[in-house]
C-alpha cells in the first residue's frame, strides 16, 4: 500500500508543477470545465448523494450529519457558480510581492507560487471536495483528498468530475488524488517529502492526532477557546448582543465564546446580559465574586476556565482590570478570537494591541471569525499556528513565493569594496 | 533541567508579548541602548573574544573557523551601526497587509504581527548573536540563543549587553535567553507549545538532525544542490563568467553550483567554458555524451548527480532540450537555487515559470541568492521550505499576522438571507 501510495504522491507532485507551468488562462479553462461536469453530471451525482444517504439512514446517523450529507441541485447550482466566479477572478499565483533593483540591468522580484501538494482530510460534507478541488487548481496545486465514509459515493462522483475536468483540459488527472481509507492517512502522513501541507478539518480529537502524528505542517485548530472581555465602559445593550451571539448562534462552533470576563466596576450592572443569556437557555459558571454580585448562575470550579463546552454553557470570571483580562485570556486561551467590548477607545486600543491570538475584536462578536465573513471566498480552514497563516485562511494559505532574479550576465564577485556596489532599489 | 528549560521558554514567551505591547518607540529605543552598550563594552567584549581565540588555538581549531570566530573593534562598529540603522528604520510591527469593510461600522484588517519565541542555533560567529537579537527585538520577538561551545565567553558578554539593554528600557531581559549545552536543545526541542520556530544555522547534518528531531516548525535548508543551465543559445562569455562565478566564488555556500546542465546544440561549442574551470582548477565530472566532446573532463557516475559536493568538483550534463533539463532539476535539485544561461527569451520566461525552487536566475550566478544581496538586511536564514518563508529570509521571516475587527456592536446572527448582507469593500 505504502509504495502506491508514494507513487500518487509523486504523481501529485508532477501533475502540480506541470498545472503550476500550464498557466493561470489554463487553470480558468480547468475551472470552467468543472462547472460544466458538475452541471452534466447532476443526476449522478445526485443518485450517488441519495445512496449515501440510504446507508446513513441505516447507520443512524445522526440529523446534523445527514444533513451536511445531503447534496441538491440547488447546492450544486451554487458550486456551479462559484466555479465560473474563480475561473473568471485573478490569477492567484505570479502576483508580485516585492521588486529590487539589485544593479543595473539585475531585477529581483518575489513573486507567489504554488505550495505542491496538500492533503485534506475532511467529514461527512461532501461539497467540500469541489470546494477544495476549485481552489487547489485556482492556485495551481495537487490535492490528495480523504473524505468521510458515509460520504463515499458522492465523493467518489465529485472527485471524477474534477479529474475529468483536467484531463478534459489536457492536464494530468493526478491533481485530484483520492483516499478512502483510514490506513491511508496513517501512510501518507509520512511522506513529509512529498506533501507540503495537511489540512484537516474536523473534531479537535482528530486535529490533535494528526497533529501528533506528522513532520508535515499542518493547518488547522484543534480548540477554539474565545473570550469576551467586559470592560468597564461597555454598552449594556452592546454587551447583551455580544453575549448572546458569541455563545448562542452556534455554540460548538470553533469561534463561539467559552468565557466571559467582566470587569468588576460593570459586575453590578451585569445582572441584564446574565438574564438574556439565561433566557436563552445558557448555563452560567461563575466565579465566587460574580456568583456574589449575580442570580441565575451557578458556581464555576478552576477546570472550567480555558474548556471548550461546545454547548450552551460558559464560565464567567471577574477581573479588575483590562490587564487581568488579558493575562487570563493569554494563560486559557487557545489563540483563536478574543473580543472586548467597551466605549472607551484606549481600552480597545490596548486589548487590540497586547492580545497575542490569530483574531482581535472590539465591539463585535467572536462569531464574525470566519473566511467568508472575512471576505476571503472559500476557507481551506482557521490556524490558530504563528507558521504560515493565522486565522481564517483562504487561498493565500495554499500558495508561497519565489524569488525571480533577470540578469545580463552578473556575478557575485563583480561586487565588494573594491568592485560595484549593489543598488538596492525598491521597483 | 527540563523545567527550568521550561520556565525559560515561559519567560520569552511573557517578555516577547510584554515587548509586542510597548510599541515600536520602546523597540528602537532598545536598539539604540544595544548600540550604546557594545560601544561602551568595546573592550570587554574584545577580552572575552580573545579568551576564545586563545582556547581555539589550544584545541587546533581551523584557519577558517578562527576567522569566523574573530571579532574586531571594525566589526562591532558595524554592529553598532547596524544597530542605529535599524532603530531609525521603519516598525515592521503592525503592518496593514489588507483591510476590508465587512459592513458599516465593521472593520477588519490584517495586520503583521511578532512570532513569540524562536530558537536559533549556530556555530563560531559570535556577530551572529547581536545580528539576531537586534532582528528579534525588532520585530517584537523572544530569541532563544545557542552558540557554538567555540565562542562561549564572546557570546555570553554578547547577549549580557542585549540583555541589559532591554532592562535599561525598562523591558524584560528574558527576550534574550541564551542556553549552553547540546543536552539543552534536545529538551528544548520538545516544547513545541512554547517555541513558535527553530532556525539552524550550520551544516546539512545538523539542520537534516533538527528536523528529525522536534515538532516545532524549522526554517532553514539541509542541502544546497544547486544547477546551472546552459542553453542552446547562451552567450559564450556570460556563459564562462557565471560557471567560475558559481562554482568557484565560495565552493563551501549553499548557493554555489553543483551541476552544470549543457544543451546538446551547445555542447559542440562549450570546451572555453570547461577550459575556464579548468583554469580555476575545477574538477568535472561529465556524462558520456558530453565527455565525448569535451577534454580535460573525467567520467561521472550517475551518483555525482544530485550531490553538494562543497568543493571545486562539478558534475557535468548533457540534455536535449529545457524539458529535460527542468526534468532533471526536479529530480535531483534541493529546490535552493536554479539558474539557466541563454540570450533567448522566451526560454528564460519558460525556465522562470517552470522551476519549482525558491529562486530561479537568468544570465545571474546561483551565488546571488542571499538576504544581504537581495537587499532584506540581515538574513536569518535561507529557506528551502514552502511553508511560512521560502529562499533568503529577512525580518518577515519572524513575523506572523492578527486580523483585527472593530465594530459597534454587530453579531453574527443579523446578517443572512432575511437581514443584512456583507459589503466586504477593499479599503
Amino acid at each position: 500500500m505504502t509504495q502506491e501510495l508514494v507513487q500518487m504522491a509523486a504523481g501529485a507532485r508532477s501533475a502540480s508543477r506541470a498545472l503550476a507551468r500550464a498557466g493561470g488562462d489554463k487553470r480558468s479553462e480547468i475551472l470552467l470545465e468543472v462547472a460544466s461536469q458538475l452541471s452534466r453530471r447532476t443526476d449522478e451525482i445526485l443518485a450517488a448523494n441519495a445512496a449515501d444517504l440510504e446507508r446513513a439512514e441505516e447507520t443512524d446517523l445522526s440529523g446534523a450529519l445527514r444533513g451536511r450529507l445531503a447534496l441538491s441541485a440547488a447546492k450544486l447550482a451554487t458550486l456551479v457558480q462559484g466555479a465560473r466566479q474563480l475561473a473568471a477572478g485573478d490569477d492567484p499565483v505570479g502576483r508580485r510581492l516585492r521588486a529590487t533593483r539589485l544593479d543595473d540591468g539585475l531585477e529581483l522580484e518575489q513573486v507567489t507560487s504554488p505550495l505542491g501538494v496538500v492533503l485534506i482530510i475532511f467529514e461527512s460534507r461532501p461539497d467540500v471536495v469541489v470546494q477544495i478541488g476549485l481552489l487547489t487548481i485556482r492556485s495551481g496545486n495537487a490535492v490528495i483528498l480523504k473524505g468521510g465514509s458515509e460520504a463515499l459515493a458522492s465523493n467518489r462522483v465529485l472527485v471524477s468530475c474534477l479529474r475529468d475536468a483536467a484531463q478534459a483540459c489536457g492536464m494530468d488527472p493526478q491533481v485530484v488524488c483520492q483516499v478512502e481509507k483510514r490506513e491511508e492517512i496513517a501512510a501518507l502522513l509520512k511522506l513529509d517529502d512529498q506533501i507540503d501541507l495537511v489540512i484537516p478539518r474536523g473534531s479537535g480529537e482528530m486535529v490533535r492526532s494528526i497533529q501528533q502524528s506528522t513532520r508535515i505542517p499542518v493547518l488547522g485548530h484543534a480548540e477554539g477557546v474565545c473570550h469576551v472581555y467586559f470592560d468597564a465602559a461597555a454598552d449594556l445593550d452592546r454587551a447583551t448582543r455580544i453575549a448572546v451571539d458569541s455563545k448562542c448562534d452556534y455554540p460548538s462552533a470553533c469561534n463561539a465564546a467559552e468565557t466571559f470576563l467582566v470587569h468588576a466596576a460593570l459586575l453590578p450592572r451585569f445582572q441584564p446580559v446574565v438574564d438574556a443569556l439565561l433566557a436563552k437557555g445558557v448555563e452560567i459558571r461563575a466565579d465566587e465574586r460574580s456568583a456574589a454580585a449575580l442570580t441565575g448562575v451557578s458556581a464555576a470550579s478552576p477546570e472550567d476556565f480555558g474548556v471548550e463546552f461546545g454547548e450552551l454553557v460558559v464560565a464567567l470570571k471577574t477581573v479588575d482590570d483590562l490587564d487581568e483580562a488579558i493575562a487570563h485570556i493569554h494563560k486559557h486561551g487557545s489563540s483563536h478570537t478574543e473580543a472586548v467590548v467597551t466605549e472607551d477607545t484606549a481600552v480597545a486600543d490596548e486589548f487590540l494591541a497586547g492580545v497575542d491570538a490569530s483574531s482581535v475584536f472590539h465591539n463585535a462578536s467572536t462569531r464574525f471569525a470566519d473566511g467568508f465573513r472575512y471576505g476571503l471566498g472559500a476557507e481551506v480552514g482557521i490556524s490558530t499556528g504563528r507558521i504560515h497563516a493565522r486565522g481564517p485562511v483562504g487561498a493565500d494559505g495554499l500558495l508561497t513565493t519565489r524569488w525571480l532574479l533577470r540578469g545580463e550576465g552578473q556575478v557575485v564577485s563583480d561586487y565588494g569594496p573594491d568592485g560595484r556596489t549593489y543598488l538596492h532599489k525598491p521597483l
